[in-house]
């Protein structure tokens, strides 16, 4: 057999000697979408090349504001982060005129991204039906807090709404004994990650076949399937040999261990490990006794395991633990906080933090992609834009001339910070 | 300009209509890895359509004993969810008649995928250079703790190592006084996701150019990015403003919210959101003070905000809240426990839950895929394999007689359940 990639035509087109930005240098993406789902799928996009166009309303993403203060009040530091090197036009999609510079750039995108509910889309001739009508090559996600076909759809999600139904609040309440949200956007976060996966895979199809694709993303059902992965537990049996939830994951004990200094983390899984680490704590007769000798054995009494190490670390430093537990090959690293990443040495050897200039905000701190692939990555990163700041570009790009411009800026068609 | 996405062949040979399960319909992964991080980006490789084979030593991914117990004890609730669709073959990767298999096992394949350090890959022929030296198409992936470059490559990784040094544990402290992990194997499980982004990355560069990818996917990294994207608050400015940290999803009162009967989820960002909210709780005056009236407002008097919601809310129902709330379109949803979720209607509506036969374990609960892509999805979803389970089908592929497979069985080169 042999494999059919299509060739694809049209405005998506570049030459295999011209991945120069990553593997998505020449596709073209139109980003309707806000706040956090959205913006980190298509800020991935953008730093593997692709050419984002982030199309914001006048007032601007909701999360210039929401995510922090900053010198210009105008983009929060988590903005920040989920907008580099994205282009931004801000259009008045209501209008006419703005419906029409849509359906314009429509004709030369390769992917649409949008998070409105399906009524919205449709009177903004966004949805996918009216997407292909323009352009038979589109890949068309949606993003949604719950899927359709399921009575939850079309109701408002936000991460922490999200958090609370899909159970990720629910594992600290197993854990911590009350309802808690993990202190971060982590729905928002994690299906911004799984929407990217979904675009790629939707971009192999289309290579293949040429065919448009079009792809829904409901946050509520990946939460609950990332929580159910890990902490469906007996219940993965039918019928249920005993309820919910990883026991050994839930553990109160399981936690950075105090000691007489700090904090350690410490995992000793393998048998070899566990055994190392009761030789460390004094404590070799544990490698025979059946409650600790094996996986198994450790995964049943896995709370007074955990309780021994904790109890056992708390007499001396970090320091100390973390070379005889280094000589022993036991896994153990010190604990970190936010501030600690900062001066962190590893971080500093692979230059993770570096600084871009940003015509609002004066110099900010950019971080690097963390991975590393043969096919490269965007070689100028560029800072989130300012609302509107490539409005010019875009509609010079297509064909609207500088006297229309100036007239869809005096009537409120096209906005700028 | 016209896309070049070359003809690839070879044994990663399909045809366009032949997408049957998926847009990854006909390529082979070889998954070297253990755990989690490894096996749920596999495994989503796998639920798209790809032939990923499982390479297990003979006593098997730890995974199988550490994820709870199970009727047989070899297959873990947490195992099952993390490698369904995959088959498994185990082998003596140390025996030069096991190094022989893979060997021609790597010749059909158009990825791998491995967890180990550099010296034992590189021991086993399994590094970047040793692959494209019998397939020069190979897309290769190596998951690493710490990058390489920096000063703990090479180091031991596992969940809640990362979660501590990286700074997931740090935002619980910041959240509720004291370091905790957060009860998933969210490193894991988050790099995981990241990894099968890179390696899709990979594929599209591959398709386009036809030339070898290599990926180096480091944790630590991965998830130091994901924690400082949302919380490098004011430290994202040179020099910094203040300190790290979103207060708004850092602050205490952001939880979800006691009724009188129960907990709710509400989630009131813009200022429409607010105001209706305001309305909905007897206090409309907040509309117009201005810590409470706009989005900036809310967000520098974050606390007081929540704690008046969380106040007021806890005098009536959840379902009083729900209905008062979805009539003034303010975002909010009851809270699920993990138990609730196997009873929540809008999974029913969307066939969530569904049921697969395993040899050992008889009949377990299977979830659906979240997404929905125009390309589609494995149609015939497998359970889990047993150790092994695919040993004479894989052999017999690369043709090894069934004589010769009895004689690798008796030596233990090849193992099974």
């Amino acid at each position: 057999m042999n494999v059919n990639v299509k060739k694809i035509d049209g405005s998506s087109a570049l030459r295999s000697a011209e991945l120069a930005d990553g593997p998505l240098t020449g596709l073209r993406v139109l980003d309707f979408t806000t706040v956090v789902v959205g913006p980190v799928a298509t800020r991935t996009l953008a730093d593997y090349g692709a050419d984002v166009i982030k199309i914001e309303a006048p007032e601007g993403d909701l999360l210039r504001k929401l995510g922090g203060a900053s010198r210009s009040s105008a983009n929060s530091p988590k903005f920040l982060q989920m907008n580099g090197n994205k282009r931004s036009i801000a259009i008045d999609l209501k209008s006419p005129e703005g419906q029409e510079i849509v359906q314009n750039l429509l004709k030369t995108a390769d992917m649409i991204v949008v998070n409105m509910r399906q009524p919205a889309l449709v009177k903004l001739n966004l949805d996918y039906e009216s997407v292909c009508a323009v352009n038979d090559k589109i890949i068309h996600c949606t993003l949604t807090g719950y899927g359709s076909g399921g009575r939850y759809h079309g109701r408002p999600a936000y991460d922490t709404i999200i958090q609370g139904v899909g159970g990720l609040a629910a594992c600290n309440e197993r854990a911590g004994g009350e309802p808690r949200f993990v202190p971060l956007v982590l729905a928002d976060h994690l299906v911004g990650l799984i929407a990217v996966q979904m675009i790629l895979l939707a971009l192999r199809a289309r290579d293949v076949s040429g065919e448009a694709q079009k792809i829904e993303v409901p946050m509520y059902e990946n939460v609950v399937r990332f929580v159910l992965e890990e902490h469906m537990g007996q219940m993965a049996f039918e019928p249920a040999r005993g309820k919910t939830g990883d026991v050994r994951v839930l553990e109160p004990h399981s936690r950075p261990v105090q000691t007489s200094d700090g904090y350690i983390c410490v995992s000793a899984n393998t048998d070899k490990q566990a055994h190392a680490l009761f030789e460390a704590i004094g404590r070799p007769e544990l490698k025979t006794d059946a409650r600790f000798a094996t996986v198994s054995g450790r995964y049943s009494n896995v709370a007074e395991y955990f309780s021994i190490r904790n109890e056992a670390l708390r007499e001396k430093s970090t320091q100390h633990w973390m070379k005889l537990l280094e000589e022993l090959d036991v896994p153990a690293m010190p604990y970190n906080t936010l501030e600690d990443l900062f001066n962190d040495p590893h971080l500093e050897d692979v230059g993770f933090f570096s600084q871009l200039e940003h015509p609002d905000e004066g110099t900010i701190r950019r971080m690097r992609l963390p991975n590393t692939l043969s096919a490269g990555e965007r070689r100028n990163p560029m800072p989130a834009p300012r609302l509107g700041e490539h409005n010019a570009a875009i509609l010079s790009e297509i064909g609207v001339g500088l006297e229309e411009q100036a007239d869809l800026a005096e009537r409120g068609v096209i906005a700028s910070q």
